[in-house]
């Protein structure tokens, strides 16, 4: 293991329910990896003593006496990209202005930087997974809300606070559904995870879905449960699923007319529902985009799924430490 | 005149009705100027020609024997950039695949460069006009048309196509009013000025603009003449309007959500209704954005005028000499 050990980069995705840390040697390859539960409920100052131990049980796998050299720590937005720091996370209870490259940086002994983790995944994706082969990437994650990641002439673009990318808050439905973000009728307010399983709970409480009801057994209704719903051939849920499908691809008109990408790339948990809420989007992305866009478009599914947030930031982690 | 016509730089706007040549020393002093009708019906051939005569003009102004070094074109989309060819144009009957830049190269004797009105407009700005101290530009043109062109950490940003920067194509109504593009619901088909016209052309055939019928007179309705009408108190109006801002302000937010600029910068025709119009575009802009980008980014008017095309042109021509 000496030698390989000589410049680990280590990589965290935080998430509102799990902690992944991977351990990457200079070629590449991931010599340790750690998931853990979040347990956001404890606060920022808990959850990042478990990331020092999630990043140092993976480190452990990497060799005795293996050492970071650098980290890169992917985390939910809006973050402060300069100053390595959370603004503020739905997902995080308590964490506002939270420093965290400078506390991890400080915990694990390197220089550490902060990345949005829509960001980090773009990066991830173009530099190791769907788009190796794009100069303009967008990346867009549709899960419980939706987020998003441009590469532009091969650039990660971050906007002047860093908080560029926010592709769930295109607003689609003028008047539409309240979102989380205070607006009305955004992208995230019709597509994500949450928007179907809003809609779902409300056609349960309509009793106009009789299977989705049964599936749920008075428990949560997750978009999960509404595609599982759907395959069982509950109408309501079908129709649910297919609403939020078009808006998707709403979106998809928007990012193709507004950015002439070669690729757009999907991750995100909810994206996995897969055909049923991919194909109505890309029929309607066909249907009303503008040429030449919309000929040159592809739309892919992330090829490094789970990973690609912490692929990424390793990238970015590599690329600050060479500039350092 | 010697000395200072050793390095001229030629530039022309091509819009559907005007032609404005400019020629530019290296200083970037203004040395000659001229406007004519484009004369569109007469077909790309004819208007070659006008455009070859008008930068003749334009040179006789600089000195006798002067001649241009360079020349940028700016012409509205779809434009292929890498083979300076006008791939089409909604407003310029029977141009298709035209190729501007090495035609009018070879008649001015120089090497030219073609470029997207709007990506030249943004460009403009950026150098020398509303967005100097910017590093991230949005430019919306309200007209006819709604056009943008996106200037992203100092890098004007054309898409895989040279396509990218549609702005008029964000689909903010879903199932709204059919657009020119042949979708529905677009920013364009809520906000430009045919927009605006053809709601007021609807209102007075209800019978329900009665003011707007007087000025109107049977003749054409214009943005002009619906704004007219707004002033004077008509309600129709001066709702239309106002709807039309609204529109206006969810472009806005969508930009400021996707880009973080530092600067929105509207120029167009349409966009010289003023305050009835922008009003409420910013009033939506302020209350449905995020933080920090809707902090961050100032809406301002274009400070180049009709002259941004041509003065973003010349620069990206001179660039190009200076590659070349």
């Amino acid at each position: 293991m000496t030698g390989a050990t000589d410049s680990l980069i280590g990589a965290v995705d935080l998430g509102g329910t799990k902690i992944l840390s991977v351990v990457v040697t200079a070629s590449g390859e991931v010599a340790g990896e750690d998931l853990r539960p979040t347990n956001a409920e404890a606060g920022p100052d808990a959850v990042l003593g478990r990331i020092r131990d999630s990043l140092r049980a993976a480190l452990s796998q990497a060799g005795a006496n293996a050492r970071l050299n650098a980290l890169g720590v992917a985390a939910p937005g809006p973050i402060d990209f300069a100053r390595g720091m959370v603004v503020e996370a739905p997902n995080l209870p308590g964490w506002r202005n939270v420093p965290v490259a400078a506390r991890l940086g400080e915990m694990l002994g390197c220089p550490a930087i902060l990345e949005n983790d829509a960001n980090a995944a773009a990066w991830g994706e173009f530099i190791a997974g769907a788009g190796r082969d794009a100069r303009n990437l967008v990346y867009l994650t549709v899960s419980t809300g939706i987020g998003g990641g441009l590469v532009l002439d091969g650039t990660l673009y971050r906007g002047s606070d860093g908080a560029a990318g926010e592709l769930g808050h295109i607003p689609l439905v003028d008047d539409g559904a309240r979102c989380g973000c205070g607006a009305r009728g955004c992208l995230e307010a019709l597509a994500s995870g949450t928007a179907i399983a809003r809609q779902a709970a409300q056609a349960v409480a309509d009793g106009r879905a009789p299977r989705l009801a049964d599936l749920a057994a008075g428990g949560e209704i997750t978009a999960e449960v509404v595609h599982q719903a759907a395959r069982d051939g509950d109408t309501a849920a079908r129709d649910i699923i297919d609403q939020a499908g078009r808006h998707l691809g709403s979106g998809l008109v928007a990012i193709t007319n507004i950015f002439n990408p070669d690729l757009i790339v999907i991750g995100g948990g909810t994206a996995k529902i897969g055909p049923l809420l991919l194909d109505p989007a890309l029929e309607r992305l066909r249907a009303a985009a503008l040429r030449p866009a919309r000929d040159r478009v592809k739309v892919e599914p992330a090829a490094l799924g789970d990973r690609a947030g912490a692929l990424g930031v390793v990238a970015l982690a590599r690329e600050a430490a060479g500039r350092a």
